[in-house]
């Protein structure tokens, strides 16, 4: 399109990645008006039929801009969000991918696994995996429902900051492994508990969202509230 | 307890893993009368004030009898679990254990540590990764807030299913980062295709549960119809 544009057009994008996406557009547009965004927001389903009103209230939206950004066209891109009701934050591309390695890409690429990992499982059938979900594996399948032709360009266009986050994993998993093989019960403790206090901050921080009947989210109240109980 | 029962008494009881407390239980009670139980119900929360009423209702409850178990002792705590709503099935005690390791004890093993590779990470700050949670890390924390004492109990007391299961799920999530380290775009895209489809299956089975306003779980209805667009 860019041909198409006035001079002084301001042009953003809402990708999953943003170093990637400046490197493909950097060639074909001026970047002084160009404003690298990524709403965090939205769920598993695509499509119009999936559509949420309100879906930008209170969430993040994360505005990447260079130093040769215009200070204005940035302003400008941050109040349309801001309109929508979206907090709009301002992060170097690189770190932006980084965060959105852990908190977003990482938990998508576990999702898809465990799930193809049961289905590849002998001895136990597909039909008692599903029939048991609800012990945990549940959670796990909601994001493994999203679109896999875009995922699988969110991992390849974030390549070094999902290939370092994943190496941790692994590393940190055969850590429990390890330990379970070895019962290590003391190991196993640390690391759970650690994990149940950080829980609690997610929870505080207001980020644990619930469906509610009309199909809209909102924000967990209940949790909250039990995360002050255990607290 | 053992001195204390009648001779004819029923023992059953709740624990996540059953071969282990087979094992435990065996030089204690008359075997004939003991009916190793699991209901598959339950959410991260414990203790008296996280009680749901209802929590047995249409969900799953697992009996694993013995050769050595008396007929009319499973009949008699099926009976009970029936009168509480739920659906009984029996399942050898090995066999449970096997599928529990897949459907609970890993995506549980996998929340813990997500959560801890995330506080972990250099140049990324708490702060961030809990204000970015919803695009996917929340999913897993939820579970991670689950009691430290129990999951350690089950992880040393379920260790070969589960040590089988920890291994596979390393292996196929490194065939993935191999994938994505090497731009093989049709793995990957093949692989969280089969995920989605099979996510599809779990929503269809009716074991995706959404939290209402009053705490209590509901059956995701809107979940199954989307479900239903989408195929």
């Amino acid at each position: 399109m860019a041909p198409g544009l006035r001079a002084d057009a301001i042009v953003t994008d809402v990708g999953s990645v943003k170093g990637k996406v400046i490197e493909l557009v950097a060639p074909h547009l001026d970047m002084r008006r160009f404003v690298p965004g990524h709403p965090v927001a939205g769920t598993e389903k695509s499509g119009p039929a999936a559509a949420i009103d309100r879906l930008f209230e209170n969430r993040w939206c994360i505005l990447a801009p260079q130093a040769v950004t215009d200070a204005d066209a940035t302003e400008q891109v941050a109040a349309l969000w801001r309109a929508l009701g979206s907090k709009v934050e301002l992060m170097e591309p690189a770190h932006h991918d980084k965060v959105l390695a852990i908190t977003s890409h990482l938990p998508h690429l576990l999702a898809y696994n465990i799930v193809n990992t049961a289905d590849d499982l002998e001895g136990v059938l597909k039909g008692e995996v599903l029939k048991y979900a609800a012990g945990g594996f549940t959670d796990f399948t909601r994001i493994a429902a999203s679109d896999p032709t875009m995922w699988r360009d969110v991992f390849l266009h974030n390549k070094t900051a999902v290939l370092e986050i994943v190496g941790r994993y692994i590393e940190d998993l055969t850590a429990l492994q390890r330990a379970i093989r070895w019962d290590e019960a003391e190991v196993l403790f640390e690391r759970f508990k650690s994990a149940q206090a950080i829980r609690r901050e997610v929870v505080r921080a207001g980020q644990a969202y619930k469906r509610v009947p009309s199909g809209r989210y909102q924000r967990d109240g209940s949790a909250r509230q039990l995360s002050q109980t255990l607290s």
